[in-house]
């Protein structure tokens, strides 16, 4: 994708100044190799767990919040994936992973948590995770991941300032 | 997520070696990257076009391809987005935006191309597209930009040349 983005990139080279055109091969190279490692995760975890990144998402939200998250956080906090998040929620629980309650005080809003069963499924997946990221990524030099790490965050705050002025427009 | 992965993982740093660490936490700031921009350029796609990122990639795909491409070669280039391609297939089609006609010499295969309103209506998403890129990864100094291009091409080698490795496991 990012290599034929590239090239239809190329033809309108001329009409860009030199500071667009890197922005566009930023974004694209960016891109590639979020896709890559994202493509390989996701083969990964369905071939492993007979999972898929949402779930691995939603668990992973749940599990750093021991107290339980409504439905609208979980749908809040998991950008990355979207997904269907009471699709998820329905089959996880089927599953047993989690379990779903009304509010004390607030009946209409459910309550989501990781069940005993829910944390070990998560935990076995997320050290998986971790080894298949390091297998990835671990290659890179120290000096290249510390610079990298501080590009992209200045990368970041960029954006963030730049489009949400953009989305007032 | 990604604060929320990392919260995650830094529950787990006792475990971790330093070097592991430090990927988890690169891939978790490239994602964060990644997805914020994707999901601006999703939201403005879909506000301004009402159209949506695999839409976008699919006539991407065939606009560097002027002979037209198959439903396969089209399904091996999306890498991003996934998406259902016959369904996206389907609804440009029926938009009057691309043509598909079974190849002369084997008519089970069919040829994808833009129309001439496919085209034109890519033209106008793809400089609107480049204008939000640019306008969220503009104000990156060039030195800035040099050297992520060249340590992210370095990352995708890396993890190409690792992962491909693994999945022989």
């Amino acid at each position: 994708m990012s290599e034929a983005l590239q090239v239809a990139v190329k033809d309108q080279e001329t009409r860009l100044h030199e500071s667009d055109h890197q922005s566009l091969k930023l974004w694209l190279r960016l891109l590639t190799c979020t896709s890559l490692i994202e493509t390989r995760l996701r083969a990964r975890l369905r071939e492993q767990f007979d999972s898929t990144l949402p779930r691995f998402d939603f668990m992973a939200q749940l599990q750093r919040a021991p107290d339980g998250l409504t439905m609208g956080e979980i749908s809040q906090r998991m950008m990355v994936s979207g997904g269907n998040v009471s699709g998820i929620a329905s089959q996880l629980d089927a599953e047993g992973l989690i379990s779903r309650s009304p509010l004390p005080d607030n009946r209409r809003t459910v309550l989501v948590k990781l069940t005993a069963k829910g944390k070990r499924s998560f935990n076995k997946m997320a050290e998986e995770h971790e080894d298949w990221i390091i297998e990835m990524l671990g290659g890179l030099p120290k000096a290249d991941v510390d610079v990298l790490m501080s590009l992209l965050q200045k990368l970041k705050l960029g954006a963030q300032a730049t489009s949400e002025t953009g989305s007032d427009r």
